[in-house]
Formats: structure tokens, sequence, C-alpha cells
């Protein structure tokens, strides 16, 4: 059993860099590229920094205290003179001289280290997911740079509806200053924007017809008039981490009647879901609302030849210094906490009508939810 | 001890993200935003993907089985009937399917599922880093991909220069287009020209004097004339995951002498580092070849009041799918191996004088340097 059970006296521990982890970044509050060691003793928290890193983290980061990585490995040398000696024998060096015997880390503590650490005979306690399961809930802080990344997300989407409108409709297809306008295109439109509203956009989806029925392709080539496009935008703001994430669908051209009622059908029930969030509703009931609803308005869920067709994801998730966070809005019965951050994205797929997904992001409040994403619903673009 | 000896019937098991883990995107090459689990039994490579990634895992990704998700929670739900059924509980269920007993894993291979996974009396192999050692040594297409990630560090390096090129001095500050010239706008500059070649660049360095000599300080707000400017900048090619790491060090007016016998020395040093390069060398000889040559023109490596200043970083690191990954070139004894790619970028940081640094991507030839970037060295810009 390498799990101990004596969790009170464990003092929490983190190794990682800040852009693979996003307990690191809640703590430290500034960016490191490389793996470092933090730990929470008595109530400080210590970051382990090399000569690189030293200067900067006094300067600008959370941490009531910084340790010279440097003087800890000599430390460590001295401990343990025969053998390699890494990061496993520079946290025991720590322990030693902190006098702990107990770690807490989250889920994804690298291995190496946790398993060094047991065979040391230091305890190593997993946490389920993140170590800050705190982070689910927001400070007003947090909140308004939430906002400022889905005002990042805004940009994008402005930018892409703006080049949709600057383009013309010749055989069929979108040309934007005389060339093609394709996904890739529209993609950089939309990460230029986001960029210079000061945030990274990765993974951004531009994707048109039956391309955007696959929720996570992110659309390649030529875009056509009268189809529908789903413009996916999360942008993480460079300066803070925290993320925005919206989603609009598009069309340029005539929409058809099927493709009129699968967007104000999206339309509609994204409002409901909105809606229903407040403290201590089960994120399920929003889920089965949406699923109960598209069904309702004839909308089925079924896989067919080509796949998965219909509501073939979850309602919503959780909205932070990662992009996929705690809570779920999907099938597990979590009730909603105050000041829990979440997208509300419901969306139908179908091949032969296209594809059509609605997201904003809500903050549970008390008796309603509040909104921290703004941007039109217009969708058809002559 | 939890670590079993037996490596020899152990399978190689993944479980990650393809932006977090370079190696899920080296076996699977293609992009999946949230952890999946991958693994090699016999010659095969095996995917456990849900339905959302799973037909584009079919058609995009290098895998040569993809299982769906859901099937296996379904079989771990019958295999573990009380209690709860996550990772742990599916690769214990294809580990029962599969037969196999042991898994060799990344040093980073989450802590929570690892000693999930030996308390299910299954034994856990860590690697010591990647679970690919592979990975160091480039085939001819990754080099392609290495060189193609160098073409957009250029275009990062390229828009800078014009930037400065296109900036006027007023009262020592530069403006460009009748603004100040900050670094927050430089890299802005550059990260554009990097996302229009198809590539991501965070964390890029455009910082001027005494910030410069920081080396992670990204830098802020307006720049100077007459004050050495390091731009760095190692975007990571959207398509294909790999990264390009160059560094020029630029002065927009009139650089003093003891700015240009610092670049010049720089420049000097970094040249005949890189004429170092072949297989079979030590990394350690080529950085005690940087370090002596700096201390025999006169610049001293110490700690001063102001920090640690002269040449106070490795020679160079290896690139690939990470911006930093193996091998190091740095104090270790590690041999040079053929078709390793590794920067070679000494730099000199005093901030009376301010920093420089020269950074270009080699790969390791059987005689000589094979260079992977190509851009020039002018540094002056009047």
């Amino acid at each position: 059993m390498p799990k101990s059970k004596n969790r009170k006296r464990s003092v929490p521990l983190v190794f990682a860099d800040t852009h693979k982890s996003a307990d690191q970044l809640y703590v430290g509050k500034f960016s490191v590229p490389d793996p470092f060691i933090s730990f929470k003793k008595g109530r400080k928290w210590y970051a382990v920094l090399n000569q690189l890193e030293y200067a900067r983290a006094l300067k600008e980061s959370a941490f009531d205290e910084v340790l010279p990585l440097e003087d800890w490995l000599k430390k460590a040398t001295g401990c343990f003179p025969s053998g390699k000696v890494g990061y496993v024998e520079i946290i025991a060096t720590l322990a030693q001289a902190f006098k702990f015997e107990a770690f807490k880390v989250a889920s994804d503590f690298p291995a190496g280290i946790a398993l060094g650490l047991i065979e040391k005979g230091l305890a190593v306690n997993v946490s389920e997911g993140s170590l800050f399961p705190e982070r689910e809930i927001k400070s007003e802080k947090e909140l308004q740079l939430i906002k400022e990344g889905n005002g990042c997300s805004a940009a994008g989407i402005r930018a892409a509806e703006q080049a949709l409108k600057d383009s013309v409709i010749k055989k069929g297809k979108l040309y934007l200053e005389g060339k093609a306008l394709t996904s890739e295109r529209l993609r950089e439109v939309i990460e230029i924007a986001c960029l210079r509203k000061g945030s990274l956009s990765m993974d951004t989806i531009a994707a048109a017809g039956a391309q955007a029925c696959d929720p996570h392709c992110a659309g390649h080539g030529p875009i056509r008039a009268n189809e529908l496009i789903i413009v996916d935008v999360f942008p993480r703001v460079s300066k803070s981490g925290y993320f925005g994430d919206m989603t609009r669908t598009f069309l340029k051209g005539t929409p058809s009647d099927d493709q009129s009622r699968l967007v104000s059908s999206v339309n509609k029930v994204q409002k409901e879901a909105i809606k229903a969030v407040k403290v201590g509703v089960k994120a399920n009931s929003i889920h089965q609302h949406v699923m109960n609803r598209f069904i309702s308005l004839g909308y089925e869920t079924r896989r067919d030849k080509s796949g998965a067709v219909g509501f073939i994801h979850g309602t919503g998730h959780g909205l932070g210094l990662e992009v996929h966070e705690a809570p779920r809005v999907s099938i597990a019965d979590n009730r909603l906490k105050e000041n829990a951050v979440i997208t509300i994205e419901p969306g139908l797929y179908y091949p032969e009508i296209g594809g059509c997904r609605i997201e904003d992001v809500v903050a549970v409040g008390k008796e309603k939810p509040i909104k921290l994403s703004s941007y039109h619903y217009n969708w058809v673009i002559a």
C-alpha cells in the first residue's frame, strides 16, 4: 500500500512548470517554463527556483519564500553522497530540513518523483484531480480575469464575423480579398485578433459543413456559401493564464429551413440552460433538460453510419486556469456551487444539415447566473 | 518497493493529452486536448478514445488500433461493480483483456494513476524522463519539421527587425507609427508573424536594456535607443507540434564600444561552439569551451548585488516536440549523438552594458554540424 492514510500532517507539494500545471500557476501567480518544486509549510508557500528564475520570483511571484535551487542541490548532494542527486533527493532533503514526512500531491503529479519519495520512506497522498479543489470557486478577481478571457474570445469571433461579412460568394465558395476563404485563413484572422487582445488562442475551431459535425475538428479547406460555420474560440490571456471560451455559429448566404430550425433550437435551448444555472442545482439536471428539450424539438441523438449525430457532448465544463476544469456539466450529479464558472454549450450535429453550437460562460450566482461572456447571436451573413 | 524490477514484459503506457505530453504526440501524431490512454502491445500502438475523438483518430492518427472509451468503461464497470470506475479501472480492465501485468511509463506519468495501478497489483516501471529516449535522435522528416519551426522563428525575428527599422528615435525612446515601441508591442509583432507562418509563439522574449539581463524576463515597457534588445522566439508549429528556437540581439541607434565588444564576443564564441558540434563530442566540453573563451575575452561570470552576471545559463538544449528536451548542452558529460538536435545559445549579461544572446539550432552530424536555422547576424539598426 504505497498511499499513506495520514492526510493530516501532509504537506502540499507541486512539481511542475506553470504552462502544464494550473495548480503551480494558481499558487505562484507567475510564469516559469521549466518544472520546479513548490510546497506549503505552516502558512507559507515556498518555491525552489534556480538562479535564472530566482530574482524574478522574488519580484513577481506570490510565493512567500523563494529558496535557491543551487543551495538545496548542494545540501542534497551532502545528504546523498553516493548515487545520483535529482529532484527526489532535493525534496527528501527539504523534508528533513523542514520536518515533514508526508506529501499531498495532485493526481497529475509526476509518478517518477512520487515513487522515488515513497522509496525514500516518505508518504505521498494523491488528491483526486487538482491539489486545490477550491480552484472551482472563483474570487471576484478571477471572475474579472475570466471575463477578460471572454473579451478575447469575443474579439476573435468578431474578427471572424467581419471576415465573413467582407467575403464574396463566387460559384458557391467564399472569397476574401480575392483569395478563397478557408478554415485555416479564418483561424488565422481569429488568432491574430486574440493576440492583439493579449491572449493566445490554441486549437481554435473554424469548421464548416459536415466537418463541424466532428466537434473537435478544427476545420480545413475552403468554406462554402450556405453552410453552417462553427467558430469556437478559447484563448488564454497571456498575463493572467485565465481562459475565455465562446462559440458562435454563422452562415454566409441563405440558410435552408432545416438550418434555421437547427440554429434557433440550439439558441433557445442554450438560453433555457443558462437560466437554470444557480447555486445548488444539480449539473446533470441541466444536461438532462438540454437532452430532453432537443428530443422534444425532434432532434434525436444516435449513432448512424457516419458516427454519432445529434447532441453528442456534455452541456458544459468549468473554466479558469484550465480550459476544462471542475465542475462538469454533464451526466454526473454534482451540485453547482456559488462562484463556480461554467460554460453552457449545447450543440446539434447532423452532417446533412450541418453543426451548430452556441456557447457562453456564466458564474453560478445565488439566485441566477452571472454572464461572463457577451456577443450577439445573429448568425446569417448576407 | 512499488517499482517492479521486471522491465522485460512491461507494456509502454501513456495517459496524457497531446499538448502537455510530447510522448503522446510522438506516438499518435495527432492532437487531442484531453488526456487519453495509449499503450503498446506486441507491435501495435493502441489508443482508447471517446466518441468525440474516435472518428478523427481513425482518420488522422498514427495509432494502429483505436478502441472506443465508452466500450471499455462499460467493461470496467462490469469488472469493478462496487466503487468508482475511472481510468485506473479501465487500464486494469485492459490489462486483464490484453494479458499484461507490468507497465513502463514516463517520469511525468500521473502519480494518481500509477499508484492506483500498483494498488491493483500491477507493476509500474518509471523511465527516467521520456518514455521514448529515441526521441533524442531525429528522423529526416523531423529535421525538416524543426527547420520549419525555425522558419517561423526567423519570420518572427524578421518582423521585429522590421519594426525596429521602421521606428524613429525621439528623446531617446523608440516610436513606431507615432506610438512608443514597447516590448509588449514588439512581442505582438513577432507573434503575429509566427501565426501567419502557422505557429504559436508562447513566452516570446523581446527584452531590452537591463531587463534582458534576466534571461527569462519577457520584457515590458518602452524600448530605448542605444540599448541591446534580445529577441528570443521559440514557436511551436501548429500542424506538427515541433518547435523552432532562435535568438538574435539588436540595437537601434549607436552602440557603445562596450556593447560592440560584448556582441562581437558572443557572436565569435557562438560560431566556435557550433563548429565544435559533431558525433561523439561531450556536451560539457562545448559548454566548457564557451565558458573558457568568455573568460579569456575578459567576461567574468559572478554574483554581484544585482544577481548573477556574465554567462549565467547553459550553452544549449535539445529541441523537438518540446522546447527543452534531451540532450542538454551544459555541465553534464553526455556525448552528442548523430541527428540529435540542439540549440547553441551562449549569452553575456551585465546590467550596465546590457544582455546579448545569439542562438541557432543544429543537428549533430558525423563530421560537422548541420544548421537548421538561418538568419543574419547584423545587429545595429541605424
